[in-house]
């Protein structure tokens, strides 16, 4: 079966949030409140401690209006 | 808040993903067996019904053997 270290993957994407989230100037708790998200939430998305669901990820692209795809560009 | 339609968003990216396979000759239960997810399960994400978590697509995109973005090019 396939192996793979899903934590640093989570990790990377999380990076690339706050990196997009920066290049904005978006606080995370401006960001979390425009996709009705918890700040504390979106929080441990960005440090890649939630394995959160594509909805979240889809809340966030739209957010940051990027498409979903970009968020994954790691 | 942002209004988006995700149930549509999943659809496109379960059809994505049944593309990748099937441009492989990959079976549902082959892919399900080589990433370890139970090929029930890999069905209804590729029908849009599960709001799977990332960790659930990574495992996908390696089992595919494609970028993890390529996923979600919809």
């Amino acid at each position: 079966m396939i192996e793979f270290d899903s934590e640093q993957t989570r990790q990377r994407i999380g990076t690339r949030i706050k990196d997009l989230r920066d290049e904005q100037g978006l606080s995370l708790r401006r960001l979390a409140f425009m996709v009705g998200m918890d700040h504390s939430y979106l929080s441990i998305i960005e440090k890649g401690q939630a394995n959160a669901t594509i909805t979240s990820y889809v809340k966030i692209a739209i957010g940051l209006g990027v498409d979903l795809k970009d968020l994954f560009d790691i």
